[in-house]
């Protein structure tokens, strides 16, 4: 892989997982960028999270969430098991730690596709691991345009999701990167940079104390 | 340029420079690598060093080296003019820091080639604006022959650039990112990989803070 360290004599290096977490305003391009990302890079899964919500049909459990009861989910929260939670439309929502910490163990990424306050949450639990990239619109009446083109809401509910939508932007500087989207090949091809870099990160490139410790063996 | 952010509506977004350090033992590529950079890369230019030593026939003063007598680079360092200095078989060099300066608010960045010595104290005084990269080599036995190739030197002079080199690779872990140079493109990809990154950092993107002031009196 590109993005590992690969050397002549210990082969690919062993590295840490790391958190990486896509936010944007609704329409900016977050979930087509990372419906891209889960197809071009095999080392890195979306977040399954655990829901109080109905199971539809056709989702599975343990893929497309973990249907949980809400006492269950109280338990889980009593116990620290979540890394974030939030509540949508009375159903709610969370990240589970434990999946999370196998993944980030085994040298897998997960993929986050959450708010500013659910990115705030996995920060304070999980910084280190963390990587937060904001996706911005290159306008607002762009942004407006999209929400207008695929829904088919009421001008009032165009409104009320343009006023999320700034209310999302202007937590901008809570960010490692920012993106403005106003090409999405350009603006992928900058995810998959980033990506790729905070792979190479020392502190995420476990396998590099035993290459040095060999290394300093030799001559 | 394909590391700024670029937009329909403002252009090239500002971005404050950054410095970006390569160290590793010598023999290991280091300055290989930074000859490779400053030819592949205009923004980024080598760091311009004071030094007390005597000005040889063919060197330029503010190019090479500033040139300074020891009385004034006393004087210099008794300022805090500098960033970093060292003392080299008795000859004194430093960092001077007003051309750092100048050249991180012009949105250029500063490439240093300098040990672990140099690297903590610039880190020291200037740690948000670093970026610290280690070169490593992919093994003992190769950097002493890379030292044996190139020198005529006695076995007793490689012996103690080996031993300065086990030293300076102790320092390993006061990077960000280190790197095996098994293969000096593959490095060299990601030496370039990691600046363009590293200048996509929010907090180096001076210009997203009037980008979004802009977007949010739109619509």
């Amino acid at each position: 892989m590109a993005d590992s360290i690969s050397t002549e004599n210990s082969g690919t290096l062993q590295r840490r997982g790391l958190l990486f977490i896509l936010s944007s305003p609704s329409g900016a391009g977050k979930s087509t960028l990372a419906r891209l990302l889960l197809k071009a890079d095999d080392e890195i899964a979306m977040s399954v999270s655990v829901t109080t919500r109905q199971q539809r049909p056709g989702e599975e459990h343990g893929k497309d969430y973990y249907f949980v009861s809400g006492d269950e989910f109280e338990e889980m929260a009593a116990d620290h098991a979540f890394l974030e939670y939030a509540t949508v439309f009375g159903n709610r929502y969370a990240t589970p730690a434990a999946p999370v910490q196998q993944s980030l163990e085994a040298g897998q990424d997960v993929l986050f596709d959450i708010d500013w306050q659910g990115t705030q949450q996995l920060y304070q639990r999980a910084g280190q691991d963390v990587v937060r990239v904001f996706i911005l619109p290159p306008s607002l009446s762009q942004l407006r345009e999209r929400l207008e083109t695929r829904a088919t809401d009421s001008p009032e509910i165009i409104d009320s999701r343009m006023q999320r939508a700034t209310d999302e932007i202007s937590h901008w500087d809570g960010y490692d990167y920012v993106l403005v989207n106003d090409d999405l090949d350009a603006c992928f091809e900058k995810v998959k940079q980033i990506l790729a870099t905070e792979r190479l990160r020392r502190a995420r490139q476990t396998g590099l104390i035993g290459f040095v410790r060999d290394l300093m063996q030799q001559d």
